[in-house]
């Protein structure tokens, strides 16, 4: 049995998956805060897939960890994962003796892309968008993972695509993640409430010119990210994902729409046909559990295939 | 011996390459206009290596040509080749007859970027931008040549950059080649002359306004392009080629100074170090060519190695 967990800001989800990929058991937890506590919730979840689900410790052959952050996958090293109060920790060192199986690391959102390819059917090439605070996107060709030189690969939220555009948290100005970025939005919303996001949208519906403006600008940015994403490595579909993404169908529409838009003036655009390669992960997906649990049942950690 | 062949808009370059990768023998024609002028060009230059370079055709194993327009590389047939005057073309099929040898065809830009990378020394990763009438880039890592799905990977100069930039002739505005494509840059300067960006160069160096507009837009959009490629692929290197990059250190040193800027504003750009990561293909380096005859001698057309 493998398991994937994904370590997010709040909660943790592990999953365990059979040799066939079906899921076998699921549980979540709350996410401690800081190294300490992030590597105790770990231990905790693969544990208690145990009473909750039946799957001993003795019947794990692999742990794969989906984590915000830098990761470096040779050694399980995460570094910068300012959501959980992780500056630096040997996540698969720590984690390895208490769980007495192998463990792998791999930023959240490059595991979600190797699941989402899965979810998809494991066969093509998929980006997954991942819009959450940030932006970014992982890429899955052929069932292979791209990490690129310097693990930056995929972080188009930093590409800018308006000199005019709000002031971005990197410096720039007019990102991809300026525009669509949760934690962009609610900071220029500016009003209190748990999902900012969404509150846009029904203030929008409403009538409320500022927040058709962010409306606006949340689409222009997702219908970006997914044009740079099919010119630079043009692959069959682009997965929207993320804590963003849960606003379902008002989301796709609305980058549906502004896809249509520029292709309506392009034809080179048109002949892409951008609006029909862009779907949402689909609601409850563990795409990043799933993917990390494919991770860390790879062979080698830096050549990770959904089918390893 | 490869014979590799980059068929340009005026002039048809022809190498061979001895079973190490150094180059026996070069020779240059004028194109044909046209189809049939196409290939009655590329045989006369396949030819020509024997009284050129004492290469006869029996000493030549595969034949590669990279050529403009998009190119299926499973049946060697060309479409919408406009700067040769070919609508629709059965290449391989037409030129392998009177060659007497296996003929494999790719889009130059993608032939030159597995040339550039061999050329860079053939390990790691690279980008190849390719700055001429327009803007498009290839990906090489690991010596794999990107394709992706449509055969549309590396159309990173229709990205626009900025919707209130200069209208391309895609149809968006703002676009990377919009900005930085030799093609838009002489028609915004609408001045005759031989060398027109060139001309912007030097009458900007003079003091001319429209100028130093024209020329500062070039360098935002190579920069733009370079930080599309990083941010999305996460190569090594990005190398610039085409007609434009003759220009040498004049654009080097302003697309360095652009992208030095937008570093000096973000903490994340700088932390990429992309001034360090962009450079030049040397000058007259065949790298359409010699990629052109890498390609021609893979294995599998569909998945040309450097080292195939």
């Amino acid at each position: 049995m493998r398991v994937g967990l994904d370590v997010g800001g709040t909660k943790t989800a592990a999953i365990a998956v059979d040799e066939s990929g079906q899921i076998r058991g699921r549980v979540r937890l709350a996410t401690g805060w800081g190294g300490d506590a992030v590597i105790q919730t770990i231990i905790a979840a693969v544990r208690s897939l145990g009473p909750e689900a039946g799957i001993g410790l003795d019947a794990i052959s692999s742990v794969g960890i989906g984590i915000p952050g830098q990761v470096d996958v040779r050694t399980g090293r995460v570094e910068h994962a300012v959501n959980l109060g992780v500056a630096s920790l040997e996540l698969a060192a720590a984690v390895e003796p208490a769980l007495g199986v192998r463990v792998r690391v791999e930023n959240d959102v490059k595991a979600a892309a190797l699941g989402a390819y899965e979810l998809h059917g494991g066969s093509g090439s998929v980006a997954y968008l991942n819009l959450g605070t940030g932006i970014a996107a992982g890429v899955v060709d052929g069932g292979v993972l791209s990490r690129g030189t310097r693990g930056t690969a995929g972080e188009v939220g930093h590409v800018s695509v308006d000199p005019n555009g709000p002031l971005c948290r990197c410096g720039q100005h007019g990102c991809i993640e300026a525009f669509a970025g949760g934690g962009s939005i609610e900071a220029r919303w500016g009003r209190p409430g748990a999902l900012p996001v969404r509150d846009v949208f029904d203030a929008a519906d409403a009538g409320d010119p500022r927040a058709i403006e962010l409306r606006a600008g949340l689409a222009y940015g997702v219908a970006a990210g997914v044009r740079v994403l099919v010119l630079t490595t043009d692959v069959d579909s682009v997965v929207l994902g993320g804590g963003v993404s849960a606003l379902g169908a008002r989301l796709l529409d609305d980058v549906r729409a502004e896809l249509a838009a520029s292709a309506a003036a392009s034809p080179f655009l048109r002949s892409l046909a951008l609006e029909e390669r862009v779907e949402l992960l689909p609601a409850g997906s563990p795409a990043a559990a799933l993917g990390a649990a494919l991770i860390g049942a790879a062979r080698d950690p830096e050549e990770a295939l959904a089918h390893g």
